[in-house]
């Protein structure tokens, strides 16, 4: 799939990177340049300015004079200039790995996944585990979990451990459940499920906490292999125009890689790192936030917290029953008492705390404890939710009360309405996805993929964005249409509003005077071409500091 | 004691540090300047021409003509000035932490320790546990181990640990034992001891191994106290004039300690980094050492592995039974295949080895192992042989045939002789401190102190290297005197030779032409003053880069 492809013309990173060439005033002219401001307004402006640093310097309508005396000229030859893309929640070193590990995400059927798995072991016939993600039952139209037999048919020597697309359940092989020591006396641990066959036996497929075995029982990743996956990553963003990404649970070993990238100048992309869990938030940034680093291109600002699972497998802590499932609401992984403690042990050093909730109960829950922190830490806290999928259409005015910033990811709209409304029912979707109720009431809003849960690619985001139709033009006319957005605030919430999100203002996302010179070219007018076209405009070239990190023709 | 007070002339560490002025050449004139270069030889000079950069850019004899265009000048009027010193063995956390906790290290009794344990409890009466460090029975004159009894009688109410002062042993009291769950049915670990009363119950010792339990119990120390022990130790490293020190045991903890300090213009010594054992190497490093981060102020270039323990607690591996326990020869922590492994894991990454041995069984394991080591890696290796205090003289000529340094520590023997006696009997000591018949079997020599287990003074090192006496002339003549060498050659292994050892020549250690300007002034000429006097010879300043980071006088 396009968004794990690693084109070859991702060029020479290191070169650029570890000789910052001390190059002068470049005047980049005769753009189609647009940016979206901190407040949300669009403006167009022909000709930009960058200074030695590699910073904006001035921005010039057409109407303007040029200044002359420059060092260095790039002619723009009309085309179209934006911001580079800010994706505002990712997992960089799971991207990076899922690129190096066995891709299941344009698997349409269940078949169609197995002829891959049996290729992908035919061809690495001396790698001790099979490893790979990108599965979707709902997608397959399976309509249950697959099972271990259908993998044992197909690999029964090596075991075999495939995640879901939205990586909160597993899918073993018999070797793999024989290797992480589940039996069918194994219990369902707090937080998650073992699916099981008609005698109690594991089937095959493990939901979230569930999953913890087998992550103890894989192979350890040596620490090239982190950096490769680093590297990977990195090369998928800026072939897609991405220059900063916020990483959502950033390990010890994550941060390690990050750090042997910055220090040996191989760091292409700014990094909003937000610790995986307070141990790690802890053990890493220590008293507070770390200052950025390289020249803004690593923070770690923040933490990340898990409140609940997802809507697919049904981990989403929700008010009510799941109308699939009588019986089910979900699987919060903490208490509230602990969310709370947490929240607080953050913010008490001025970590910033993003908190995982999908469901309209998890989404309730994090609103009440942010209103109970709001007593405590006053100042500029940027109380983050991630996903914020389901809220009750009465909690949505309480973000903007509260502080809080939606972080959203508009490609699961797409993905999940299917399954959202099979999930919920017909009449609990009035605040489902629901960006548009976000704007209006004044929240403001982030996008990101959740790569690699979802494709990176930016321009299928604004289309979804825009239409609330995935790239087959489903359902027409739009999924709950009402909830979609401008073209504008879509290329806001990827640029500037991420920006915000990350504490990052100032520093890079909206191309103001000062700020970083992280631009993309692409092919076409994102604000112009009809709508089912946006999914179709091209990253030509992707700069960054003022340097040129991408370029598509090589 | 000297070694841990903090001066409040310290001075304002992060001022300078944080605001790295672009200073012009600076002319360093009219000082009794001296240096030893890489080959051992001393040089005299009169001025030194510092770069912009803060780096030594030309040496001056008396008789030379100075170079009158310069930026700045700095009377030295006639005081001696030396390289700044590096301590080629020591712990930087746990010497800020001894600092920060009770220093047992200048009692003379155990009547006095106990006075010096019940003031610090009474002195602080919130603190959970009362931690301490620096005991030494031998040196109390008490031919036994304390017991827990001895300290329930101070403080019968918290948890007491108290690490002797080769943290090679730790004395508790029972509410620590019980903290640590040890009990009369808890049997002797692997590689540790714990020593019993007649009924067999943990009498209050506990040695190597057994002392895991209490660092397992022991309140882990906060991010924050971490920063402040590695500032503090920094401290008490500038006002010793010691600007650089190889730190032979780096965790993960302290690695984000010292990334902290660099990355907030706090890192104000140069840290060579040995990874505490294979583990934190990997996660730490990676694929390879480090670079030389913060202009040559942190890199992580190996690993620290321990064979075996200390001569005091018996713990040092040895050929032959201790004279003064039948039946005993020591412990060592791993076995030779072990250690073989470690040392090829280490080595096929290209991370230097340095191996903790004292008894000479011990050194005897790791010359066979660097034997194997040099079948299959080539080039450049240092080996390192760690404290390298008890030698078979059939051995001695060994290291500089499979090219290992003897990492050694001059003040261990003037704490240690009566002691090694008794442990080893009269007729084992040919090969035992053994400085003098390194240097003549061209073995190249790093001094450190093993702070804190030592105090960090480097006139003290000095002294006994020259004398072989101790601060009060003991014994009369020095012990095994012919082992003693001269003023050059002590100076030598506190610079360019502790340089050597971590790779760090060329960059610091000589003030040779294009390294640093690290340097200080002393308060007397370590060549001159008759022998006893070395120890008296204050540090009056310290200057690092170009910069003063100490000065005496506040």
């Amino acid at each position: 799939m396009k968004a794990f492809r690693i084109a070859a013309a991702a060029a020479a990173l290191a070169t650029t990177a570890l000789s910052p060439a001390a190059f002068a005033d470049t005047l980049v002219k005769n753009v189609n340049g647009m940016r979206v401001d901190q407040d949300g307004k669009l403006h167009r402006f022909a000709a930009m300015l960058i200074d030695d640093e590699g910073r904006v310097a001035e921005l010039y309508e057409r109407k303007d004079k040029l200044p002359k005396k420059v060092d260095y000229e790039v002619d723009g030859d009309g085309r179209v200039l934006t911001p580079s893309f800010i994706d505002a929640h990712l997992h960089l070193s799971m991207l990076g790995f899922a690129a190096m590990t066995l891709d299941l995400s344009d698997t349409s059927s269940l078949e169609e996944a197995k002829a891959k798995i049996a290729e992908y072991a035919a061809r690495y016939p001396n790698k001790a585990w099979i490893i790979g993600t990108g599965w979707n039952q709902e997608k397959w139209g399976l309509g249950r979990f697959p099972t271990a037999a259908e993998l044992d048919a197909i690999v029964p020597d090596r075991p075999v451990w495939l995640t879901r697309a939205d990586v909160h359940a597993g899918w073993a092989n018999s070797a793999a459940i024989r290797e992480a020591g589940v039996t069918a006396k194994t219990k369902d641990p707090e937080g998650g499920r073992i699916v099981r066959d008609a005698k109690g036996a594991p089937a095959g497929t493990f939901i979230d906490e569930a999953m913890s075995p087998f992550s103890a029982a894989l192979p350890e990743p040596r620490p090239e292999e982190r950096d490769l996956a680093f590297d990977k990553a990195q090369r998928i963003l800026l072939e897609h125009g991405i220059t900063a990404a916020a990483d959502m649970g950033t390990t010890m070993e994550d941060w390690q890689a990050m750090r042997r990238a910055g220090d040996l100048g191989r760091l292409q992309i700014r990094v909003m790192s937000y610790a995986w869990g307070i141990d790690n938030m802890v053990a890493i940034a220590g008293p507070g936030p770390t200052p950025w680093l390289y020249q803004d291109r690593l923070r770690m600002g923040g933490v990340k917290l898990f409140l609940d699972g997802a809507l697919g497998s049904r981990g989403a802590w929700l008010l009510a029953d799941y109308s699939d499932a009588p019986g089910e609401r979900g699987l919060p992984q903490i208490n509230g008492t602990q969310l709370r403690n947490m929240m607080s042990r953050a913010s008490m050093s001025d970590f910033q705390v993003a908190v995982h909730a999908i469901g309209d109960a998890a989404n309730r829950e994090v609103l009440d404890s942010i209103a109970e922190m709001n007593d405590t830490y006053d100042g500029d806290r940027r109380w983050r939710i991630e996903h914020a999928q389901i809220i009750d259409p009465e909690d949505l005015p309480r973000f903007a009360k509260l502080g809080a910033i939606a972080s959203m990811q508009p490609t699961h709209e797409t993905s999940d309405w299917r399954m959202a409304e099979a999930r919920l029912g017909p009449d609990r979707l009035g605040g489902a996805y629901a960006w548009r109720s976000m704007l209006e009431n004044s929240v403001p809003l982030a996008f990101g993929s959740d790569a690699p849960v979802e494709p990176v690619d930016v321009m299928s985001g604004i289309a979804a964005a825009v239409t609330r139709q995935d790239s087959a033009g489903e359902p027409f006319g739009g999924w709950l249409p009402d909830e979609a957005i401008s073209r504008e605030q879509s290329l806001g919430a990827f640029t500037a509003g991420a920006a915000y999100a990350g504490m990052a203002e100032g520093r890079f996302g909206s191309l103001a005077v000062g700020e970083w010179a992280d631009f993309v070219f692409l092919s076409d007018d994102p604000m112009m071409v009809p709508a089912p076209e946006i999914r179709d405009i091209r990253v030509l070239e992707t700069w960054m500091g003022g340097h040129k990190v991408y370029d598509n023709e090589g």
